[in-house]
């Protein structure tokens, strides 16, 4: 075996146990959260054919999926005067037949088509796994990352949209999140604008334009509809939306003033009335969280009912979930008329704000509880006792392996932050004691082996 | 986007509902064994610079590493000429960088010699996470899978090997599965027997045919051993060791006479003796389980002292768990003299084996407890409060979101296993009361939110 100094793959990360003890109360906690609103977990396997990718995302999307080279003699099976003249994208499907999850949608929507014999609908599903992108790897862009995904497919009732509000803010409360605002508006709404303004045709360059109106101000937005084809009369109608504050309540009453005579606005605004009252009556904390915002756009082009996005208020990192109802979730694969809404939680994101805020609990994780140390081989045999009978209630305990010096047993206690080491020399043993040493605050105690299970239960 | 019909990728799988209930009960309860006993967590990158993989698997792994093809125009990077003339072996380092994790024990390796510098030793992990391998897919054999691997490394002490028989009895008990054998072998005694046969040459091709004896019977070991060269003195000698039977302490006493000249074979049998002292000392029942099996030659290229081996007794599946001490982990990326052992749990078996033996406890995971039906528009706001109720008790429910006809509502809860329904009409609202059903039983009450509350807490 030849030695390499070890590097990691561009874009990938190791998680060391801090890390995975932190990412764990994460998703521990999403999960609770998803499985006490009836949804159960699915996964699907990390590569799929090809072709159930490609086509999925667009050329650029395409682009960034990681194929999977053919195993065996794969270039024995093309033909030789292929090499030379194809180009790269032409010669790939020939060597590769198998690609990365590139996100976790495309599998779900394969997973209910191919089992949808044996699905009771609505169908309520998570699915917690990493998916893999080829992009250039920057702060916070990582090649390989989780996403966390909650959808309901068969259902068309408002309901559903209603508790993944409450989803997002009981999940985000039990992360000690609760600075939050959770953002919604309707396609419908922004169809209907385009159709008042008789350019239905122009809806996604509009709503492209809108969206920007946090980046570039409402001048740039409006020199970018010019630029667009709206035309003055245009803009005077949508500076007042665009512009559009005050409470939900005062938001939709002007929309449905200048929006009347579009049904489709009409229908957009009597959804997101309806959200907003189902969560007003389920929960008025997760309800003051929500705010209706026109401009917010996100992945338009897949939406077709209602689309949430939720940033932290106290940290500018963008949005940290979002999500939306899409009408026609399988249909890519033959299964037509499947209505599904679901939303996503930015795990990395979320761990980022966490960090920055503060707010992982000081024990995320049930680690080592008690370290016995290994001091007088004498009592070797009694500290082995000791070890399982903590155990055996349940309390995480080592034995440090060997009688190394004392300082190096409590520098691996540190080290993983335990927080009580427990000492037996010959006159703990003599009496039946144990000498317990709290590790945060230096404090000493003599006391037996039930008082210390019973203070660490 | 073209429709296609869709389907997995040949040798992976979908999990369901109920698989992942099921996974998540056997990885969680072996994760909470761990934690127990002081291992903490770590996950490693999916894929890794190929380099860092080449080389390590022999030959034939090599091959069934999946690669990744580079990303972009990766064939611009080839000189034209190498095309034809290269074959595909020599090709793939040219257009592939990465590769898919094939174990978790090279990644392991990796992520120890990076983090050198900020693990305090002994380093006690475990990891739980996916590997791909190009195999031929076969009943029980997948090209993605899971391992969970447990080690410590940086610490000599025979306290390591004796908590890991520790480990796989409580891990397996808490699955439900007793009847287990735990095997232990060291291969010190394995050279010391080709020491003694003035064979050390020969080690590896002898413990190849002794590992054998459960598949072709003694005579066919026999035969193996004189063709690898063997002479009948050898075979004297040989025949009473793999024979060998009777308690650990018999085995244990006649393998000390028969190769009381070989230094490095009364190391062996001393570390096993250890071993067993330690477990005998430390918990009863599982060193009932432990079992001395001198043919035991698992992974011996690796191994260095003591070896592994557990098998579920009553399903004839193979070994369900394995593992032993290696002197040299890190030594392929340059950094010498760090001993580890480690063992690992074969996940998929275990899943097979306790399916067959219907080990699985009723309900393996906190799924919806109550729907509530949506039978009466008029009691609609009274079950959303409801609803939120349970919820804030911590009582995983789901409201019906439609008025339905209650044939299909009742199904939906059949469908997931939902053990009562709860239903509100005009009766109930006037009264402030539910009528609620056992699903399993049918038995059917009138009861309170605060009296239901109480029976499933």
């Amino acid at each position: 075996m030849a030695q390499i100094k070890p590097s990691l793959a561009k874009g990938t990360r190791d998680f060391t146990p801090i890390d995975m003890q932190k990412r764990n109360f994460i998703f521990g906690t999403i999960k609770e959260v998803f499985k006490k609103y009836g949804y159960q977990e699915i996964q699907t396997p990390s590569f799929e054919n090809l072709s159930t990718l490609t086509g999925k995302y667009g050329e650029e999307g395409d682009q960034l999926i990681f194929k999977i080279l053919n195993s065996g003699d794969y270039l024995s099976k093309v033909a030789v005067e292929n090499y030379a003249e194809t180009g790269s994208n032409a010669f790939t499907p020939l060597i590769a037949e198998k690609a990365l999850r590139y996100d976790l949608t495309v599998p779900f929507a394969r997973y209910v088509v191919m089992h949808q014999n044996e699905i009771t609908f609505p169908f309520k599903r998570y699915q917690i796994q990493p998916v893999w992108r080829a992009d250039r790897p920057q702060k916070g862009r990582y090649r390989e990352f989780y996403q966390c995904d909650v959808d309901v497919v068969g259902s068309e009732s408002l309901l559903n949209e209603a508790e993944f509000i409450l989803i997002y803010h009981e999940a985000l409360a039990a992360l000690n999140l609760n600075d939050v605002s959770i953002n919604l508006n309707n396609r419908k709404i922004l169809a209907g604008i385009a159709e008042v303004l008789e350019k239905p045709s122009l809806l996604i360059p509009m709503t492209i334009a809108i969206d920007k109106l946090d980046k570039i101000g409402m001048d740039g937005v409006l020199k970018e509809l010019k630029e667009r084809g709206f035309l003055d009369a245009d803009i005077h109608l949508l500076r007042p939306i665009i512009q559009l504050a005050g409470s939900n309540t005062d938001q939709l009453h002007t929309l449905k003033h200048t929006l009347a005579k579009s049904a489709i606005a009409m229908d957009g605004i009597r959804e997101l009335e309806e959200v907003l009252s189902l969560v007003e009556k389920m929960d008025k904390e997760a309800a003051a969280k929500v705010q209706i915002d026109i401009t917010l756009a996100r992945g338009l082009n897949y939406y077709t009912g209602c689309i949430f996005e939720v940033r932290a208020n106290r940290v500018n990192i963008g949005s940290i979930g979002g999500g939306g109802r899409y009408d026609d979730l399988t249909g890519m694969f033959g299964l037509k008329g499947l209505s599904g809404v679901g939303i996503s939680f930015g795990a990395d994101r979320i761990y980022d704000v966490m960090t920055e805020l503060n707010c992982f609990p000081p024990t995320s994780d049930k680690s080592t509880q008690v370290l016995i140390t290994n001091i007088d081989p004498m009592a070797f045999d009694f500290c082995l006792s000791l070890l399982q009978k903590l155990r055996s209630k349940n309390i995480a305990a080592e034995l440090y392996p060997t009688n190394a010096k004392l300082k190096k047993q409590l520098s691996y206690a540190d080290s993983k932050a335990i927080p009580f080491t427990a000492f037996v020399g010959q006159d703990e043993l003599e009496k039946g004691v144990l000498s317990v040493k709290d590790m945060k605050s230096g404090a000493q105690m003599t006391t037996t082996l039930d008082e210390l299970i019973k203070r660490l239960s």
